[in-house]
């Protein structure tokens, strides 16, 4: 990461902090130093207008858009000069789960040789940053331009909003509230909303939400 | 390598021997098992036309034409067409020796940002095999067309009687016999013989070298 100026590392829920003091990791200590810790994929997201999955492609049925890795970076490469975004890594033996892959508005597959699809962590992740690096334009200040996407803080609020919205009305049975969570999320990120167009949004939920609630 | 196809690993005189069975290698144990080991880089890349070497640039002085990873893969790509082509890695601490280098046409660097050039090994193997998995044509049978290069075992053959004819002939000092043979053999290397044209070269000096043994 730090070879290819992808500085900012956020780990969810880490097994060990030792990494911190990763000795192989020349050069980077301050970026080891500088990671953030978060409990949850939704909380290390938040401040990101779009959140690009990995994946080897296993058995799982994919419902997201996948996109190689040369298409992948150059639309990362065009979003990150209006906004931050973020690629989720999943845990080396397993990938993302289903509840991370639910935080993706699409998915990267490094192209690999068929017969060999199962890559090294690591390796994914210099690869990834290696060809982001080719294609990254200079990033402008963080703007709030009309066409600027929404980030996922706002879209957790929405999500929590119309969730609520939909539980009191009844929609959701609270024994599926869980996966009805998720399904959620999967559709707001697919909306690929404007940032103006979420709060929006959100403000409507929420005058609806009170509505329920009062009544 | 594997995951990319890059299916011929060979080590010079390698640490341990652990390196085959490393369990961390998920799908690569065949490549593992199929490893060469050598004593010396020459043996290494005897059957290779191209040999590229890797270097992150330090405080070496380069006696090498360089190329950025892009450009080198396009160029590797095309003579692997015709040929086998060796990439040369270093050891992560110190990189490649001179005398390492020496048996080097040329070297590559994966582009870094300037204030982190070093890599991990295993990461700059990945990135390099990877761009040259997008790059590579199907490579033909092993060819000896006339344009065919200069294999790394006839270089060597010329390089001992060339070195050996100086010898006898005065031109190289007995101390200084070891670094003559890497000068010899970095110029041999620059010149970038034809097949061919290698095959006479070495048929004149070896009958030069039976004139200076017998008088």
């Amino acid at each position: 990461m730090s070879n290819f100026g992808a500085l900012d590392l956020s780990l969810v829920a880490p097994f060990e902090k030792a990494f911190r003091e990763a000795v192989s990791a020349v050069g980077a200590a301050p970026l080891l130093a500088n990671a953030q810790e978060f409990d949850s994929v939704e909380e290390a997201v938040s401040d990101c207008s779009l959140v690009v999955g990995t994946t080897a492609i296993g058995n799982r049925e994919l419902q997201h858009e996948l996109r190689s890795l040369g298409d992948a970076a150059k639309k990362i490469s065009r979003r990150l000069a209006s906004g931050r975004v973020a690629l989720l890594f999943g845990s080396e033996k397993t990938g993302l789960t289903n509840k991370e892959l639910s935080h993706c508005h699409w998915l990267l597959r490094i192209p690999t040789r068929e017969e060999h699809r199962s890559m090294n962590l690591a390796q994914a992740v210099a690869i990834v940053v290696y060809e982001l690096s080719r294609n990254t334009c200079k990033p402008t200040a963080k703007s709030k331009l009309p066409t600027a996407k929404a980030d996922m803080e706002i879209l957790a609020r929405i999500n929590a909003a119309l969730g609520e919205a939909l539980d009191i009305s009844g929609y959701i049975h609270p024994r599926s509230a869980a996966s009805a969570q998720e399904k959620l999320r999967r559709m707001l990120v697919r909306f690929d909303l404007r940032a103006a167009d979420a709060a929006v949004l959100l403000g409507m939920l929420r005058k609806i939400l009170w509505k329920l609630k009062s009544s």
